[in-house]
């Protein structure tokens, strides 16, 4: 984690774009929020966080003419805000957007720090304090759906994974509040199944299935039914893999 | 039942959204109305359905701008309703949605429970008592249409099937005012033709339809006119298929 | 036609939604004007129907806002109205219609009876008389065009095909006005050609088809000329198939 | 030709909705402006041409809300004209069409002739002297762009092919000017260039194509030189194809 | 170049539409501006240029609404325009045009001389010296985007290619400046390389190519850097093929 | 450089439009803002950059009519403001726009040098001092995204490649602010790490990545989590090619 924060730190002083790889739900997005309480002087640096999709346009991003009483007006995107006001704009996924809000990002992410606004007419010099971070999970990165060279050459990048069974089963114990000695079982068990999803079988299952199933089961609700619903049902619909994971489960948590 | 209701239970009071995975007519509408009665307190928790689909885009469902005499005016959809008020949101087949509607439901299902709305420039946090249940049938799911890992992994989930001979039956005779005799061959007749469907030549007969062909026999249609009616070519096109369901018919109901 | 007229009738009296399944031509709109007179009181139950294709949107059948001098307005859609006043709505080829067209189809199929205007924020019940009809030609269903089976497990069926000879001959003669035997022979042709297209050479030919034949002899045109423009070069396009009729023409009309 | 006539006037007659099928050329739009004239009474039946293509919506056929100073307006699209006023409405190549488009036909060339205007809420009735004609070429009918049986079956058929040398020759000589041998060595080599087009190696040329050769002709410009022009580089774009032509042209008109 | 003023000459007296048919840079846009002031009386023909493409629509042709503070305004395209006044209408690579562009052409290339213009509900005839030219290059014909046979025989076709190595060598003598011989070299050049080009290659260089690299040449710019500009990195991205003709250029020009 | 520079004047000097091909980060943005200083007079030449893209469309270049309290008003496009006033219009990935944008450029690139814009009907000469620059990876080029040979033929080429050893460990000192000798080891680690890229493993690294690494090692980061970040982690998501350039990694920097 300490590496983390370094190379973070040190992207974020030559405000140099930063990519987090990373499968679901390894913690990329509060690793973020983490790093802008950290950086943020009396207050944290503001964060705006940018779901990318197929239909996100640039002018999702960007903004747009919207048609009033007083005739058009122009409204800002949340990336023109973070670009004229400072702070970190995150494009979660950003993989999954379209090849028109990837393509604005360039003069955004080299020497120039400009935004071009076609629409306006204007070229707009990113505020001292804006920093650029995108997030992607490479396991899902094929032919069709892949970071352009000329776009992931311009981002300093950060790997994550699951943390590490003792740290992982800390974060259950704190976020769930079950028993230490039943947070380490999830952690363990949490390692066990991923092995199999090292043969491509299924991903996961992230800490956040590990910690609702342990917020469930200190709610009340049988250890199996909880793992059951959290993570067997969430993690395959495949009967054969079910019940793979199911014995899994009753080995490390059962009896 | 109980298992389902304790579950579902258990995964409102921490508020962790919900998959209600299973077959067409399998009861999975019923079951959220129900729950919605037993979780509300002096009145039952609003619950606003969505039925998902190729068109419904992210608009439909946050919001849009409506122009009126006066310019535009933002009018809420009905997901910012219920993460304003609080309330069941329910995406029915929410695999059949578009991306985007899918992902904006990113950072309202972790623990961050926020829905940016990025046309308005703001992010709301979503009410103590908002939840999110989605449902999708895994027989359909395919290569092209299935969701995402980063997706599934954000919800618990609860199956579905149906329900067996004897609750079905009861159900039947309740719903179409049949005599319970006839009520007990219909419920058989299902599990029969189901068996069929084991081996992907069809799917169902649903409870519905059962309770469709109980209610026209009720009404004085003939028994095998009612069975054609609402089961036989409700359940397939194939004249072939359609030969062999009549002789289950017969042999079931018949004689 | 006694079936069908009961199965109908049964079906709406349970308010239980239908499918007419069968060819072009072989009368299901017919069918249902006639429904519509005989199910009414002091006059026919009103019958909306929509044709459907790739273009109707679910706009198109709900509801759309249209802007005026006073800023937008909200104009129901066929749908909408039928839902609200009562009467028989039907879906002229429903297979045709895109899956947002049908998927709003679902709380009005099953026990809710409900039609959720999504951009108004509404959602309707259905009035005590509103029905909801639908037809698709199932020789045309293919592996891309079909109905879900959560959409067709939610219709009683009815099939149709042609009338047998005898009733044809009679519906040719009143038609077109031509005597009974030429009616006869119209009606014989028409068995033989059809069974050509059993075997997935050509559809029909309809009915219709041999009503324009028949009108066009009645009119003074020389009957092999009639057959050619209203049957031969209406079912084909093939030089080959086209000789074939030809000289099914010959033996049954000619001579 | 004179089959042609009495086969249209009956139709017309009984209003029954005609296609005109045949190549590029062979005269479909003229045989329709004559008919216009032969049936109109102190004038011409008022006909309206639509070219069909990929981009015409229903709405360009129907109409649509115009927004005007006023808020928005109706306009009548040509079809809806034509069904109100009366007179023949002409979808040329209405293969091209788009299904929405084809599919509005459908009510208008059954027995009700009636068109729904989903948009205005309103079904108008045709007008007693409303005929609907379509035109298409079956040799460009491919599996993805063909008529649906629901569609063709709907329309008695009359079938074009270029006239025979004789009345073409004539047809060349009025309309281009050049004296009558020249005329008949241009049908000759219309017929013989058409006999390559029997092996699908080329289309036409049509009578038009030809009669664009003898105007130039007429104009002063050398024989080979218009049959270039008009002939060889408007009917292929392949070398080898084009010097066969050179070759049919030598042997029929030059020397 | 006679014959093809010729052609054109007598196309334009009967007002026949022409195609232009060639390779990229063989002069078809230079010839329509020289036919352009040779046809006009007092003053050259009024030329329209359109550049076809997949996103020219209908409307861009024909004309739209358009919305005034006074409501909505109708503002003719260029080919109404053309239509209505009189000129030259020339649509460049007429088949990169989508098919609803190409299709309202129909009536205006026969022997009506119509513009029907659907959304005002007028038919406008064409001006007398209202004429059209369309262009292509057939060496991109490919099955996808191709005329139609019913398009492409409306048309009087006439062949360009390169210019002949002596009047090449003279155009680029006249057009960059430099002297006779230089010229005759680049002229050389241009055919051995476009010799490579028979071999499907590359296409061309056209002399507007060698005009550029002439013309640098003229400025200063070292034989072999001007021919490496403007030649070999315009004519190939291929390393391979960029060795070969440089060693043609090294062979011709060098030394 | 001396070459680039003055082929580029050259071109400048005859206004020939110029087309800058090499890989991403190879320095073809920087090249042209040192060309708009040099070629400038008393200020540099205005410079507009166009990062082209899937969506952008010929209205994103030439401009719209947008919707004021006073009706619709046209505003210009940056294409449209270069042409007008004069400078450097830099459609950066030219490659990547749609046909539609790339088409308007055609009388703009030839003897012209003329700008349609069909929606005002008017035609703009450009400014003498208009310039179009374009720029592409030939690395991407396929058979899907390609300029066309009627496109590429009106540009004069310039071809990039990353710097020469010297010269690109200068430009990292400098940029940087590390040692002489650490910058030597960046420019010996890019080349290396590039020579894995002739075989298409990867692309780069490019020199924008040397200068991020050597810029975190100057802020304190230890070198290998430097290079992990900005290089490794950026340049592939393949392990076993990860693993690779760690060894490189080690062999030059390390020990």
């Amino acid at each position: 984690m300490a590496d983390e924060v370094a190379t973070f730190t040190a992207a974020y002083q030559s405000r140099l774009p930063v990519l987090l790889k990373g499968p679901t739900g390894s913690g990329k997005t509060r690793f973020l929020e983490y790093m802008s309480y950290r950086l943020g002087a009396a207050q944290p640096l503001p964060l705006v966080t940018i779901a990318c999709n197929d239909e996100l346009s640039s002018s999702d991003l960007v903004g747009r003419y919207l048609l009033t009483g007083q005739g058009s007006q122009w409204i800002d995107g949340p990336l023109t805000a973070a670009v004229t006001h400072g702070g970190i704009c995150y494009l979660d996924e950003v993989v999954e957007a379209r090849k028109d809000t990837v393509v604005i990002l360039h003069s955004l992410t080299d020497h120039r720090r400009l935004l071009p606004i076609a629409k306006l007419g204007v070229v707009l010099e990113a505020h001292p304090d804006f920093q650029l971070v995108a997030s992607y999970n490479p396991r899902y990165q094929s032919s069709i759906k892949n970071l352009k060279h000329s776009t992931q050459q311009r981002f300093v990048a950060i790997e994550f994974d699951y943390p590490d069974t003792g740290r992982e089963a800390e974060i259950i114990r704190v976020e769930s509040g079950v028993d230490g000695e039943t947070a380490d079982r999830f952690a363990e068990l949490g390692a066990k199944i991923r092995n199999l999803s090292l043969n491509n079988v299924i991903e996961g299952p992230s800490t956040r299935l590990l910690i609702y199933a342990a917020r469930m089961v200190a709610t009340g609700v049988p250890l199996g039914q909880a793992c059951e619903a959290a993570i067997t049902l969430s993690v395959t619909d495949d009967r054969g893999t079910a019940a793979g994971i199911r014995e899994i489960i009753d080995a490390v948590m059962g009896g």
